[in-house]
């Protein structure tokens, strides 16, 4: 029976439709409610969730600002049909991000979207207080992107046991949270925070303890809060659908419980235009499941989503075939201690997609070689990235007292990077378009911001850790505004116009940009 | 007529027998005198050179403090012997470089032999006060190799017309050098020192400008000159025999005048006992010169040379294949604007010989890449390369107002990695023996030095530009003396002892290394 719905929606928004139906059996598998929506020209079908306590809900992106026709069915037998009037996009919403053209992306309503984004791998899962510190960072660092897990995490500096499970524990199971207490886990860690194999212990035979056919739906719905909220605040939600740091065994629940939690997740969550699905963290971690797995578990989601989010899938060491057809983009983690953003230019002819490097190492000062390059460097990766046509990210592990670590936790940010990337973020935005790599010489990497879209007609070159003095530049006929940009010290430093064979006097110091915008005579 | 000879020699030092003969003709290409030189079960043969005025000498580096007995013959029939008693060697002469084992050297007395070098191009072509300055610098910069041409250099920076020649100018020759007057060529050059286009030009015919079969002799005992101070300063002369950069011809004198002027060379150099043959500087600029003309050129100065020197040849982008017999070691330019050092490891399974990496980019802020990186990326490539098995090798190319700049004309030394290079062979020396690296974790170079000739028997760890706040490390049964080596601030502080599995707190900056030593219990 409906119970209730959106009366009016917003394009883009979420239209929400609650119907009541049976409590009895196990409603998650047993009960189903679909919903096709339709206007103008078109129809989506979508279907609903249960959410406990015999209360199902079918959500809906609308596309258009217009009235649709809803119609519901049910398992249980009722149809309905209802009609919506859906006003225009609430500020600040652009629809869900889509790949542009063949390397970028945009929003749906065609603004463009630069990815700017970092991780916090379980940020959603630490108390309200870091939470709250986290997306004041996140808005002060004015970052747009933002990849975390669905599921808690075991690692190191990731022992807390957490306070809510994603799927229900089967009474009398063969375990308790007091089994992980986190002292006993740094005691069996060996002290050592770089003894890895010391965490690969885990729940031997997960089904004995969590029965995977009942989501939690309070679980749940904490993550969705977040990511409305992040969708609120112009953040893209990058969801992390699956990771091996794990001691629960939600990484090996087997494939019908993998597709039936990606069904209800999917279900869930898709209606809020910022959600993109990543399919793993560290997929190649994964040394049981095989890629034909991976396959199907990115079919589900690709026929479970009517709006078809980003999808992608990352990888350790090992790259995922990224021309995969239900991949979207490539979301890279360098594999190559010395090449990371370096490499941007080569993945972008080798998989024809953009490029979001989602794992460039990270500002910190860890044990790990991951997880502690300079802000310097980090910012070097993004330039290169960005010069070469494609996207950094950013992480940051600074190790903390209270155990606090962005990377993992959120909280607040202490490098001198997100300075740096936030002044990066404004010359995309100023420059408008997109950036397309030029072939120049190997000491310098150099884009061109030509195409459609272009705010700025402009070509950006970038000299990395080199120091030159001088650069000479030669382009007979053309007459150019030439840009100073000092990356790390972020200023804009003109120098008036040049023309035909010109030299651009430089500091001799890194990180230095020259930015040659066309004039037109 | 034998003349005069050296009565008293030394070990590795040059014997000398000075003989009059026919002036008339082309001496050079028509006499010739040559010697054999016993001693215990040892026979050599060497071949003397014409020096001009009627005036030949023969020279032989004696490998025993004994009297050898020396028999010589010349081309206008002449024989005669003598006997020559030569004493110990000289304090700081050791004798030739030798590959001692598969990845190192080591003197032909046995000294180990760790090459701590940098590169002026033209040095000893310079005027005398720079030339001096170039002695201080090495000396104050504790270097022990030198790598610089024979024949004058053509390239941005390096525009001046020397002052000699190699080779005698024919009468009437269709070039005079006010044909090269330095202001044209800037001009040519299109005041653009990038322009490397402009600098492509050249006598055209160099055989009618030059007689190939007449060296200077006054040019070439300039230069061994220069060697000799070098070898009584402790210095390697890595002496390149061709190079590209050229306007006079001396790149493009055909095989046979080549291989003439290279008996030339080999017959006046090779007794000095510092010498290395480097067969050329970016061999494959020569793009009008085939392989099997280097291997000529090779068999020539092996076939020439009876004391076997070090032989090597240098690349730009592609590296000739080191495994060719007549190599003795690998001297590389990198071909990678980000991973340089780092396939130290590589090239030594790739080519089972000695690496020295003659050509890691230069501390500087010229306007090219290759010669505008940092002293802390300078000295972050030495650390590499001595931790994977290997030697990163100096070079420096700050512009100054009077045009002398290190890598090519040698001066003063004004960069911050010298100083820091000299602490590494402090470092090496201390150390002693062989460093072998040692696989480990992606985000460290580690090696061992547990060879026979250590002085310790050590792990030397290194973490370049990762900053971690400390390293685990697992040696159950073993205790270290731990020392922690700031490579940039140039300290070792030494944290006393530790067992099995330990932690080194470490400062969270970068270039930090730890050496472990083992103590025997």
């Amino acid at each position: 029976m409906l119970k209730s719905y959106t009366k009016q929606g917003t394009k883009y928004g979420v239209l929400e439709l609650v119907l009541e139906g049976p409590a009895e059996g196990n409603p998650f598998a047993e009960q189903w409610v679909k919903g096709s929506f339709s206007c103008r020209g078109e129809e989506k079908r979508a279907e609903g969730f249960y959410d406990g306590d015999g209360i199902y809900r079918l959500r809906f992106m609308p596309s258009f600002a217009a009235e649709y026709r809803c119609r519901i069915s049910t398992s249980w037998g009722e149809t309905q049909e209802v009609k919506i009037s859906v006003g225009e996009a609430e500020e600040g919403n652009h629809g869900p991000v889509r790949v542009a053209d063949t390397f970028h992306f945009a929003y749906e309503d065609g603004t463009p979207y630069y990815p700017v984004g970092t991780t916090c791998y379980v940020w959603e899962l630490q108390p309200e207080e870091v939470r709250e510190d986290t997306f004041r960072s996140l808005k002060e660092a004015h970052m747009n992107k933002l990849r975390f897990c669905i599921f808690p995490k075991h690692y190191v500096y990731n022992l807390r046991e957490p306070e809510r499970y994603p799927f229900e524990r089967r009474p009398g199971a063969p375990w308790t949270p007091e089994d992980y207490d986190e002292k006993k886990l740094k005691e069996r860690a060996g002290g050592s925070f770089n003894s890895y194999e010391s965490l690969q212990f885990s729940i031997e035979e997960p089904e004995q303890v969590w029965d995977f056919s009942r989501p939690d739906p309070k679980y749940f719905a904490h993550i969705e809060a977040c990511i409305e909220r992040l969708g609120r605040m112009g953040v893209e939600a990058d969801l992390i659908l699956f990771h091996p740091y794990d001691r629960w065994g939600f990484s090996k629940m087997g494939l019908e419980n993998e597709n039936f939690y990606l069904k209800y997740a999917v279900n869930r969550l898709s209606a809020f235009h910022n959600v993109w699905w990543a399919m793993a963290n560290e997929y190649d971690l994964f040394s049981w499941k095989r890629i034909q797995e991976w396959e199907s578990n990115a079919a589900t989601v690709c026929e479970q989503d009517p709006y078809r989010h980003l999808r992608s899938i990352h990888n350790c060491m090992t790259m995922y075939d990224h021309s995969r057809a239900w991949i979207t983009h490539c979301s890279i983690q360098r594999i190559d201690l010395y090449r990371t953003a370096e490499n941007t230019d080569l993945w972008r002819t080798q998989y024809k997609k953009p490029c979001v490097l989602d794992e460039i190492a990270y500002e910190g000062d860890l044990p790990f070689g991951w997880g502690n390059i300079s802000g310097e460097e980090m910012t070097r990766r993004f330039w290169e990235a960005y010069t070469r046509g494609g996207y950094g990210q950013h992480g940051e592990t600074y190790e903390t007292e209270d155990g606090v670590i962005w990377w993992s936790h959120g909280g607040t940010l202490k490098g001198s990077s997100p300075a740096r990337i936030a002044f990066l973020r404004r010359i995309m935005e100023e420059n408008g378009g997109y950036m397309e790599p030029v072939p120049c010489l190997f000491d310098e990497t150099c884009a061109s911001n030509s195409g459609p879209g272009a705010k700025r007609d402009c070509l950006l070159y970038y000299y990395g850790a080199n120091r030159p003095n001088m650069r000479p530049f030669r382009y007979p006929g053309q007459t150019f505004d030439v840009d100073v940009i000092d990356t790390w010290d972020m200023t804009v430093t003109n120098i008036g116009r040049c023309s035909g064979s010109f030299q651009v006097k430089l500091p001799a110091k890194p990180y230095m940009a020259v930015r040659l915008t066309r004039v037109k005579e």
